[in-house]
């Protein structure tokens, strides 16, 4: 029996996405990988899963490398309950998300596909890294993070991810040199402002696209957002109970 | 102008489930009622938000109530924003998702799209309550709940629902008569353990559906299952900051 790890990949932008080719690549110099992945986008699909229809999920074969694939038609959450109750004969060691195709800091952390996945997996019990790049571009450079994402995975399974967390690591979009290094940190209390663009279709019908404006205005050291911004990458443990504890004193005082 | 509260309605089951249609009738006894609801169900969408395709929303009647209404193609966070940011005037005073038709307690609360619009008026800075029943039937009982949603609706307007929180209520299936009370609680450590159904269509392909057995080990009286099981309504404050604050310091100390 092998004593590599064995790796769950994942993703949100799709089992062909660039980001997940690299994060793949990477892992395969760790361990043994299984991916099982979204066969089309799933951007912004939060926690989302599938109970409604039905979940196909067939091997195939995109690169050379020795990893095992599977394109699934579900979200990633579902990706990863198919990967570890159906596709895997064992736990995995470790669950890896992304590369994702742009920031998943601060709020971001809670539309996220490519974090949902690493929930999941949290949630089951397996400890989990989501992955991302503060570059949309389809053809960003996902290379420079290559050796970043080898020492995060390797240090994550040799400390030991605490109970309960994922961890939510986002890059900045610089050279690998100019990477200052590594911040643990805190979600920055930042929001988005939508601005719905209202169009009319060619029946007249009028429709909507979500659009929206990202601000920040939590520029404190100890938040993602502030590290990004001056060339660290963030990395913020994210945790499925979603109890604010220090409230409930506070709310057990009402007078109903 | 009216002095009233204006209230947003919305929740994931669709706008014509009779969850809503309850909650509709309880909040036009309080305020002034704008229903922006999704217009097919939207179950464990968790917080998707529709970024890739077009939203579209219109006006709709159902009943003869004052209530405005809107029929929307997006999920609840979508409706969320499109209420707050294109249908309605100013800021509402309060936003309540549901009644949900089935258990949003403990871990259901990161998968569930009452949830999730909740949480996304609250980062929105909105007061925002979800309401759900543990009862997945159509033709669950929502009218024994009534005085219950009003009574804690009025409380947490009066009160003031801590910045940062949305209140994530569920209802024990029980008479009005047989509910002891309202505990303020935490998320049960609870989890799901899925059951893939895997079957074969007409044509020989294979295809999943995802089932589940709910599992909770944790029966401290403190934790919303608990107050359940023990026939009380469970509130639990849920915050959209997702970072273990706890861990921080702890994985600072890892050595990359």
């Amino acid at each position: 029996m092998s004593k590599k790890p064995l790796i769950l990949v994942t993703n949100d932008d799709g089992i062909s996405a660039p980001g997940i080719r690299t994060l793949i690549s990477v892992m395969n110099e760790i361990g043994d990988v299984v991916v099982v992945a979204p066969d089309s986008p799933q951007s912004a699909m939060g926690h989302a899963i599938t109970i409604n229809s039905t979940l196909h999920c067939n091997p195939i074969k995109i690169d050379n490398g020795p990893q095992q694939e599977y394109s699934c038609s579900g979200t990633p959450a579902d990706c990863v309950k198919l990967g570890i109750n159906e596709i895997l004969d064992r736990k995995p060691d470790i669950c890896v998300s992304g590369v994702n195709h742009g920031s998943n800091s601060s709020i971001n952390v809670i539309y996220s596909g490519t974090m949902s996945a690493a929930l999941e997996a949290s949630i089951e019990g397996i400890p989990a890294i989501g992955f991302s790049l503060l570059d949309y571009s389809w053809k960003a450079d996902f290379k420079t993070l290559k050796n970043y994402i080898k020492k995060i995975t390797i240090t994550a399974i040799n400390e030991g991810i605490p109970k309960g967390n994922a961890l939510n690591v986002n890059f900045p979009k610089l050279k690998e040199k100019e990477i200052k290094g590594i911040k643990i940190c805190r979600q920055a209390k930042a929001y988005w402002v939508e601005k719905f663009d209202k169009r009319t279709n060619p029946q007249g019908k009028e429709y909507y696209w979500l659009t929206g404006e990202f601000i920040n205005k939590d520029h404190k050291k100890d938040s993602d957002e502030w590290a990004l911004e001056n060339g660290y990458i963030s990395i913020v443990p994210v945790k499925f109970d979603m109890t604010d504890h220090d409230n409930i004193r506070k709310i057990s005082n009402w007078k109903f």
